[in-house]
């Protein structure tokens, strides 16, 4: 068996705040990653939601220390550390092994398009052997409509052949739960973590025997998503399903990750949040409006949102969740 | 008028060489940049056939310092530059500008897809911004095929409009003649220099009003290419046209980056060119043999290529083209 329990439930892929100047912001990060595991959520930092390929290596290899040094439990994070370039992901998943983090969320590399199943083994391998570090885990992220190259039922058959303690499970975020269900079917039973990419479909995920869910939303409307993970088998699940549905609808309304930070600039009253790097695009001030019109008509709160610091340059042990 | 003339002809992506633990390998690089400058053909390193995406930052910063040292003509240099993450493609631009580079090769970042013109003309705007020096030559890499993140001709204008002197170009590898001739007819005018993402489309690029190519193959058949650049005019231009598109064919018919390795290891005999980063595999014995065959039957050469050396270990003094 391994020596580190596989990670379940319900991960946020935690958004970046960034400064002024588009650095990011590690006091704002660390205060609202303490709002989310305050509710249960744990921290996939540096995934796509985290704008994580917009931010160097050097810069999250800070953030991680940052929040280690914040005192955030590693054993709760699940670092994305998939990189185009081997060595990028090699130095990232080293750093976040060697700060005790729980498992890595890893991207195969994205750039070159229709490589083969033989070449995305070499590449998760060469990672996997110069990191050579037993306490590891890989969830890999199968995110096609983003990287453009997917993760095949095969390359985890063969992954899992090779590593069976390192590669932990997975992320789906390909939006369509029969593949998500031919990985509960095919790979579940022996342990491997199946998250789904959304709570869209986390009951079903749950009930198939899965993990939970890796999700956008969760940034904002954590605590009833892990409570839906945390009691999939009460008599009102499938109704609390219908509820999550009706907040992530308003946010897919939108280019989610600039709804996102907007919604949490709202509420926060902290409008640092809602920028973004480029090529991404904050929300207009009429998108704004409309967001905040939807969110107020679903009664959509986040109770407990750390609420705007008279400034930026705050120290980090001042920030508080 | 620029200060800088923009770059014209043929530029080879130069395939990276790496040694047998994947660590690049800058001597032969020297070399092969060498044989192919000989030939008349410029050098846009970091391009997607050199598998710059699978090379990390500061690789890439190494790599730029080995060949200006090594002596290469940075005016003849156009790095690719462009990654996911801004503060990336600065330092890689700052550094080529620095080093006199005649100008970048500049992918948008390629990670979110979908991405509006407004985001990537804030992604380009950005760097130039901030490297923020005049003799900064930007040519577009537009490569939906593979970045797919394309670069419109709303884009370019509106780019030309606001850094008429720092856009310089673009390299159009969509594989779309039509999309050609549309940036020829209305950016060539005013001394946009477009180049095609490959020798197929050479002949009708410079009839065109455009400045050349930038293609795979120059690599391995870098004279004939450049012999039809410099006499375009020439009557026997279309014989040797289809000269050139024998032999592309070839190529196409493998993956183009391992036969490109495989060609050039063979014609070496310097097995070290066959090893290529993950996830990108080399060819198997028996595709070797199959390219080896299908160049023979058509008399393929690469006369004056650089042979094979007694060590992968001499200093970069030693090497000579």
């Amino acid at each position: 068996m391994t020596q580190t329990a596989p990670m379940r439930g319900v991960l946020a892929p935690v958004i970046t705040p960034f400064s002024p100047d588009l650095r990011p912001d590690p006091a704002r990060l660390i205060a609202h990653c303490r709002w989310l595991l305050a509710q249960d959520v744990g921290l996939a930092v540096f995934g796509t939601n985290s704008e994580a390929n917009s931010l160097t290596v050097p810069e999250k290899l800070a953030l991680i220390d940052a929040l280690i040094e914040a005192g955030i439990p590693p054993s709760r994070m699940m670092p994305g550390t998939g990189c185009c370039a081997f060595p990028d992901t090699v130095a990232l998943t080293r750093r976040a092994v060697q700060a005790g983090c729980g498992g890595v969320l890893m991207l195969p590399p994205f750039y070159y398009k229709g490589v083969s199943d033989d070449g995305l083994f070499r590449a998760f391998a060469e990672v996997i052997e110069r990191v050579g570090d037993d306490r590891l885990r890989i969830y890999l992220y199968h995110i096609p409509p983003v990287s453009q190259v997917p993760i095949s039922l095969g390359l985890i058959e063969r992954l899992l052949a090779r590593y069976p303690r390192t590669v932990a499970g997975i992320k789906d975020s390909s939006g369509d739960f029969g593949n998500t269900r031919a990985m509960l079917e095919r790979f579940a039973p022996q342990g491997f973590a199946v998250f789904s990419g959304s709570e869209t479909f986390l009951l079903a995920t749950l009930r198939g025997g899965g993990a939970g869910c890796i999700s956008a939303t969760a940034n904002v409307n954590p605590a009833a998503i892990a409570a839906l993970a945390r009691s999939f088998e009460a008599p009102d699940a499938n109704e609390r399903q219908a509820a999550l549905d009706r907040v992530r609808a308003v946010f897919q309304r939108f280019h989610v990750i600039a709804a996102l930070k907007g919604a949490v600039a709202q509420a926060s009253g902290d409008e640092a949040w809602a920028t973004l790097r480029p090529p991404l695009v904050a929300l207009s001030a009429e998108q704004r409006r409309e967001l905040a019109s939807a969110l107020d008509a679903i009664a959509f709160t986040m109770p407990g949102l750390p609420r705007a610091r008279p400034t930026s340059e705050a120290s980090v042990s001042t920030v508080s969740g």
